[in-house]
């Protein structure tokens, strides 16, 4: 196993990998930018050194800095969290080069997964369902004729090698497809002087639902309880859960072999999650998938009684996978609620500053607050507005929405503001009781009706 | 089911059960003191009334006031907590008078296991293994002679009538117990008028082990996985777990049966404990029962995942147990340590005083802080030293001690002195690590070379 692992991030993710180092018996080093040098991240760890100044680029994605703080402070591996350089290949790709071990998957499957057409080729190869569309690009109308015949409309129109909207159309009619290829396809043309196009069905009352696998080096994989991370604004999840309300077991095991085979497909190392959009019918169609740990993972952890993290760092020290598919529970049900620190009714602008006092509801069966907050905390402006995980279990999906309530109701924070309101809200929403909401339900119907009472009490 | 419950205590188990009533969409009513008027379980209710002055017997004891302001609030029914009027036979009697619901046994119960000797009469008539002794009482030497020569020495010779001490002897051998027993029976003859005499085994290198459990008005009873609370001092739980280390299923099956026939014998209501000395062959004698809710009641809801508080008012308001034996699982380890303010080193001092800064190591999976703390939380001389509890589990005893070691580890509490030390020290040692301790271990073995190890470094 290794002596000591470098945990490259900040904020509850370092907090939540050094925690689970410590109780795995392995030295931690944090980094840290010069405004977090008093984060609770840095105080945990059991070394820890200052990489740079205070915006990202100058510390937490300082590529050069950490690598010498590995290579100093002797880590034989770095943890990257989320976010930051979590999904760099470059960055994975430098660390192995100078013999420490990535906590993640090659940088050639970050590389694959990052680019979002390869992926969907690859998945598509792999027997991974994708979203309807042409096999592949496109050079005439007649081909995006014959395509838009089989999948329907609304379609949307993309250059193969287009970005920012260019050569892009979505397409609501057959009537509208002649104009709008050919134009798209000048735009193409004139912008990036390629004219292969592709054909993409718009999927309209999705949920977005993913699941989380890991691999170990042996070829052993693992698929975990799908969550439901519908509920988002500004393509960032709101709150999650798991499971989905409406997956049935059989959905489950379908879903997860699925996602073997694709893991399998691509020799996945470590852990992983894929995106699906599952339409009204219960089909999946693969989105993208994430190379690393994400943000809602404590959620599984929670159904699972499992340390996801823990799980992490064995495989990639080259340990077997510890559990069969079989041992894999959904015990209850798990919800997380992220707490950000910015002003919903201000159009979600950040607020930064000192929180001077702080009330976390910890206690009783079924609650895990994974806030590493306290009195005199500095929200920094720079870094991403998400000061807390709240995450509760409960028996039933009812049981696990009544606790989040409650502590959604007690937690106290002075000095900055925070979303708790606008979370407390959307708790109380009935679709979100029920269960009842795709991908576009909190944007397009919550927050306007939210605004609006917003604006009537003032 | 009730629609108000009155909840008569104060500190961490007034606030955990405010919590479950919360979430069981009950209204709750908070008592408190003049002295906790800040406090969060006065926060917490949806009403609160004080009692009376800082003095327990001026409000936490106080029953007409209490009983006031429950009647004023319009509260159905009572719960007690531990400590205080939770074992109080007069109080649970006249809470039944007025109309309201006892959350807890029936008065006779709290009455008849208050009595030591009846109760241990009580267990042997329903066969729960006593401690070895006398049948009822003696009042000849040579009955003794017959009794001791049946169970050995040391044995314990007890005057019926007495009281602090008066008429007892502890008898080390055969030769002594003549001169003892005629002494011990004119002492009790002289003292109380009363020559009744009884024999008893002193138990040695003995565990506490316990085993709670629930029977609802229906008759249905459910015994929960046992605790071993060995590690005490001064007769006080210091750190308690579940299961206890070296019990097998059946033996745990063997003690529910025996448990599960006392609450029959007895026709027990509603939650209550039965306390077990348990020798070095495995054999179980009965000590007490608890006619209430404990405090270590959080490691049995962690290897059970149930909330026994919610089990309790289910019970009180005339619900079947909605689960059977076969349901109440075993899951991992559970330990629990309670944090007082107090100083181990000056003979458990207490310490008053405000909580200037607080940080609880909330945060990651299997961990639970039952402290209602935050910064400016004022610690009461008036009252226990208990501040909170700091409860974990593991998948095993291993995980879950090396998971206490590090909450205990990063807490931090200034303003008042606090046992985390001391706990620390006591987590770190050898015979807490492998479970070989028995009810004296703490006492005769750990402290003295604890406080030698300060004394060393001053």
């Amino acid at each position: 196993m290794f002596k000591k692992v470098l945990v490259a991030n900040r904020g509850e993710i370092a907090v939540r990998i050094i925690r689970t180092l410590k109780e795995m018996g392995i030295a931690s080093v944090a980094i840290y930018s010069t405004a977090d040098k008093d984060s609770l991240h840095v105080q945990l760890a059991d070394e820890a050194i200052a990489v740079g100044g205070p915006k990202p680029k100058d510390s937490y994605l300082h590529m050069k800095n950490i690598l010498t703080a590995a290579l100093l402070t002797g880590a034989e591996a770095i943890h990257p969290g989320y976010g930051f350089l979590s999904e760099n290949a470059l960055f994975a790709e430098m660390v192995g080069e100078v013999g420490i071990k990535w906590i993640g998957p090659r940088p050639e499957t970050i590389d694959l997964m990052g680019n979002k057409s390869n992926a969907r080729e690859e998945m598509r190869q792999a027997g991974v369902p994708i979203i309807p569309g042409s096999d592949g690009f496109i050079r005439d109308f007649d081909e995006a004729k014959a395509v838009a015949d089989k999948i329907g409309y609304p379609l949307l129109l993309k250059a193969a090698g287009g970005g920012g909207g260019k050569g892009m159309r979505f397409v609501y009619h057959e009537d509208e497809l002649s104009e709008k290829f050919d134009s798209a396809q000048n735009e193409a043309r004139g912008a990036v002087g390629d004219d292969h196009m592709y054909v993409e069905k718009v999927m309209e009352n999705v949920r977005h639902i993913e699941m989380q696998l890991i691999r170990d080096d042996n070829g052993h994989v693992i698929y975990f309880p799908e969550r439901n991370c519908s509920l988002q604004r500004n393509n960032q999840k709101v709150i999650e859960e798991s499971p989905a309300t409406g997956m049935t077991p059989a959905m489950r095991e379908h879903l997860g072999e699925i996602v073997t085979k694709a893991a399998q497909a691509i020799t996945y190392e470590n852990t992983g999650t894929i995106e699906f959009l599952q339409d009204k019918d219960g089909n999946f169609y693969f989105m993208e998938m994430n190379t690393r740990l994400q943000v809602e993972h404590p959620v599984t952890e929670m159904v699972t009684n499992l340390d996801l993290i823990k799980l992490q760092v064995m495989v990639a020290a080259g340990y077997d996978l510890p559990l069969t598919q079989d041992e894999v529970e959904v015990d209850g049900h798990s919800i997380e609620v992220r707490l950000t620190a910015e002003q919903p009714a201000k159009h979600f602008a950040p607020s930064a500053g000192t929180i001077d006092f702080v009330f976390l509801p910890t206690g009783g069966p079924g609650i895990r607050l994974d806030a590493p907050l306290y009195d005199g905390y500095k929200v920094q402006p720079f870094y991403d507005s998400m000061i807390g995980k709240l995450i509760v279990k409960g028996k039933t999906r009812e049981e696990a929405l009544i606790k989040m309530r409650r502590v959604v109701d007690e937690i106290v924070i002075q000095g900055v503001e925070t979303s708790r309101d606008f979370q407390k809200a959307l708790l109380d929403d009935p679709h979100v009781q029920s269960g009842d909401f795709d991908t576009r339900y909190l944007e397009n119907e919550f927050l306007p009706q939210w605004m609006a009472t917003l604006s009537d009490s003032e």
